[in-house]
């Protein structure tokens, strides 16, 4: 590994939405500076970065020009293309690195390494095209969820089937992009361990939220969840197998599902995650900082939790109970700064500490 | 008052050190955006803002600018030129307001204005020239301090006289500035309450911390502070009054000492104090958070205190040990972002989560 960064050094961050903001701000706490790049004009992460380029991932020279200004480049978000990769990483080392990108960015690839690691996914079939339906619902059966092997997110790139002849409207809604179809799994609670992984190898975990989604987007998390402490041991140590084989240097999102029968991994994220939002009213090191920290090369946080929080997020028209969340006891407001209120936008989230 | 500030309003700060800093950061977090004013180059708020204007304090067309591209304005330091202020205010409102930095600008004033409230300060007198130092001396008594009136911080503009024999050295230390002989307190601890005043009138403090300084600047605030419930009521109900009567809105720092005979009034700061920095890891409305809410006509956080933080600041070449520091568990860094090591000069802070 190479030297821990300087205090004053500058971090390249892909992506200027809400959670390349936080790291932003998580950066200058300890002293570096950020340089944010983002195809979409007044980014978030605007507000809070000493830099920000505005420019497409296609445009070469803005991408090295911003790979050379930087000291290190790391993301918040892992659907970037390859070829935007490559020529940063000619100029700049991007941590965490190219693998967990390439196997993240693919729903398929991601099932099977995780299969390879000797865990638990949910039933899969691989689904390239439309004429692979068939034999996948043979082997996954309903109800099933068919989604993009590649660019989805909160419920985007996903259609439901209760039974086969929901198969028509599915394979509609992939726009004859390759899929996987998904079984159902069984689970009495859904986790998430936010992970976090040293360039000296070293691991430090937080407690596992345990998450409420709402129309395909996460909704609350509340720490601790209703685990067993040897559920909660399980967790952490498959979350640490996942990052070590990766070699992996940043901060993971590890969604879980809780059966009887053990835990089943759902997906994981090579990037701060919605479900770890609540470390920075819980914990001394939040999730962003830990990021930074492990990007940068430097000593992790111990994971330490000194709260109990229930995060929510506040999605669209939940702007309108801002005035009444500020007056709330105990209770953190984060706010995007996004100009514009949409459905199903992510404008914010609170943290209520409940003990 | 006038309604609150809606989401992705601009907050004006004049100052960009590192309390202009964390209210960027502050800021942002409930979805404003700040444009920092500075003279200085690189300011450490810069950094994590939306906009930066370097210019000086007489430059009226950069002062007009700024005034006018924000929705208010408030400070991070009180010897604001009243030229600056009064060019800011025919554009914008100023909070807090210009009474609060009239009075906190000049310490006779400021004691003249304590007494007027019957709070106890240390006894003092006027000097305004050499002639008059005989007579103060003879008044207060030694040991005492001589201090200028004005744009004193950290121990500047400050002499020590231990008998009337120091009297020539300690008048050369004032530049023939006006200046104020203040006797000793013989104090048993010293601790700061930093209240809040809202722009409906409400009050709210934190819990009082208790200060020890090294050479004349704050060296850790511990809370809670060692102190009785009958002294924490009085602090409070202390700045209450202070803060009351001078219809102030945003945060302000009132230093006390802890005698025998009650509480003595030290200094009070129109703004974010140094001894407030441990809310930070302590609170779910920190005093940055707490004073952008004030000046935006929101609701103010109660104050309500869920840890107990020792905050000790890092000076000069204390950053040599922000290796050890960050892996220290319970330990929250803050580094400014400075980028010369000077000695003296506050580089960060840390917050030690002590239960």
């Amino acid at each position: 590994m190479t030297d821990p960064l300087p205090n004053g050094a500058t971090i390249g961050i892909l992506g200027g939405g809400q959670l390349g903001r936080m790291l932003s701000v998580a950066a200058a706490r300890l002293g570096f500076r950020c340089h944010i790049f983002e195809p979409g004009a007044h980014p978030p992460a605007g507000d809070v970065a000493h830099a920000v380029t505005t420019a497409a991932y296609d445009d070469a020279g803005a991408l090295t020009a911003f790979a050379r200004s930087v000291d290190v480049v790391t993301f918040e978000f892992e659907n970037i293309p390859t070829t935007a990769l490559d020529l940063i990483e000619a100029n700049t080392p991007i941590r965490p690195n190219r693998e967990a990108l390439r196997i993240s960015q693919d729903r398929l690839t991601e099932k099977q390494f995780l299969q390879g690691l000797g865990l638990a996914v949910a039933p899969f079939a691989d689904v390239p095209d439309a004429a692979a339906l068939d034999a996948a619902l043979a082997q996954v059966g309903t109800p099933a969820i068919l989604k993009t092997r590649r660019f989805g997110y909160d419920g985007k790139g996903q259609a439901r089937l209760t039974s086969p002849n929901d198969a028509t409207q599915a394979l509609s809604e992939m726009n004859a992009n390759p899929a996987v179809l998904e079984g159902f799994v069984d689970f009495t609670r859904e986790i998430s361990v936010i992970a976090a992984r040293g360039a000296d190898g070293g691991v430090a975990c937080f407690d596992p939220g345990e998450n409420i989604h709402r129309d395909g987007i996460l909704h609350t998390t509340t720490v601790p969840a209703h685990i067993s402490a040897a559920q909660r041991t399980d967790a952490v140590l498959l979350a640490a197998k996942i990052l070590s084989a990766l070699d992996y240097v940043g901060v993971m999102g590890v969604e879980l599902f809780v059966t009887p029968q053990g835990l089943v991994v759902n997906e994981i994220a090579p990037r701060v995650h919605n479900s770890g939002h609540w470390t920075q009213n819980g914990c001394a090191v939040d999730q962003f900082e830990q990021h930074i920290r492990a990007v940068a090369g430097w000593p992790l946080g111990d994971g330490q939790r000194h709260a109990d929080v229930v995060m929510e997020n506040l999605i669209g028209d939940d702007m309108s109970r801002v005035p009444d969340l500020a007056r709330a006891p105990d209770t953190a407001l984060h706010l995007y700064g996004k100009a514009e209120i949409k459905p199903g936008r992510k404008m914010g989230h609170v943290n209520r500490i409940t003990r």
